[in-house]
């Protein structure tokens, strides 16, 4: 009988129960300190907020991962809000948001394909004050600024970049400290990441390129269709 | 010494310079002829233009792969001038045309990164009234019908489709007569093609999809950035 190695579902079950029913309790209080743009929270205000003493809202949150709060310091708020989200299992994943109003940005919010496979780009963000404030299709335009705690109250983990190249990386930066961890990247601009957040290029100008050299060096008019390895890579 | 086996140069060699200064003038007159909706071309017409009997029309055009004409038909206006600027080398690989001006058909062909790689989408098609005889950028919208001649007349041999998926087969059917080869299609339809056309199929929809799927099923916050392998298939 094997019993000294835990399954996933056991490593799971390893919170106790009565932590698993404050963590919603910390999560609000957390967000509203977001949204007051706190930047650290101490175990003591959670203790308070929940009913507990510190030393149980210290044992709490040392069963999420990478939460370690700083003695003294106290815990990060968005870390913290992050952590939750993902323990409860409340993130969305078909959810996204979307940073550039412009023009393949407001295509891409009205793309009537998206709802066949039940995703939602629930907002868009824009530097641009005449957008601001407007709608495009039925979805809002906020201020860039509202990016930093928007994806993290709604459990929002996927960014869709459609800015120019040279403001890309700047927005990266506000998505992942956002929470977000898989962005769309219609940039054409390579990005830099931590490990943990996964960025998928859609450069379209490079794909209609390999369109017009695989053009320009298919068979000419022999009626032989190109290899479909040729084919596969484009 | 090896003279047996005839290299690529060889090969092209094969159609006289005399022949060669002739296509030019066949290729005006076929596109004329194209304009007036004329289906069909005999020798005699094009021997009448060119200054040299019927005879040698036929010789200079069975020098043109595919071309066979139907003795006592003719031979297909369109076919004819896809075929003689295949072996002139006036096509223009970097040339596009769209269908659909909605809202991603404008977003592509105003996009500043197409550019870059010296792209240009030189037109976008479409049925609606109120879009034809304007502008979106730059660039005229025209109707439909004039798909059928502007891609042979120019050259044009890489068409963008951004129509709603019912109606992408019927703009497929109408690409192909007009002589184009390669189709980049962000309409979410399997699109029927004969073997000689190579469609590149870009599914928004699909794509956002698969990033939606992995982020709920990548490793949960455990700091281990998932496998390269599993990144690449996205």
């Amino acid at each position: 009988m094997v019993t000294d190695r835990p399954t996933h579902h056991e490593e799971s079950a390893e919170i106790p129960k009565a932590t698993l029913e404050r963590l919603p309790t910390y999560l609000r209080y957390l967000i509203l300190q977001l949204s007051h743009q706190e930047v650290l929270v101490s175990s003591e205000e959670l203790a308070e907020v929940a009913g507990v003493n510190p030393a149980q809202v210290r044992k709490d949150l040392r069963y999420l991962v990478q939460s370690g709060g700083t003695p003294g310091v106290g815990y990060e708020v968005r870390h913290l809000i992050f952590e939750i989200e993902e323990v409860l299992g409340i993130t969305k994943p078909k959810e996204a948001v979307l940073v550039g109003a412009g023009r393949l940005g407001s295509a891409l919010v009205q793309y009537p394909g998206f709802a066949r496979y039940g995703l939602d780009i629930v907002a868009l963000f824009d530097i641009d004050e005449r957008k601001v404030g407007g709608k495009i299709g039925e979805k809002p335009v906020l201020p860039l600024s509202k990016l930093s705690d928007l994806p993290l109250r709604l459990g929002i983990r996927l960014g869709i970049i459609c800015v120019p190249a040279e403001a890309a990386q700047g927005v990266v930066d506000l998505m992942v400290r956002a929470g977000i961890k898989v962005i769309w990247n219609f940039a054409p601009a390579q990005l830099q990441v931590p490990s943990d957040v996964f960025v998928k290029n859609e450069d379209l100008a490079a794909q209609l390129a390999k369109l017009s050299y695989y053009l320009a060096h298919r068979p000419q008019a022999s009626g032989v269709p190109p290899a479909p390895a040729d084919l596969d890579s484009l």
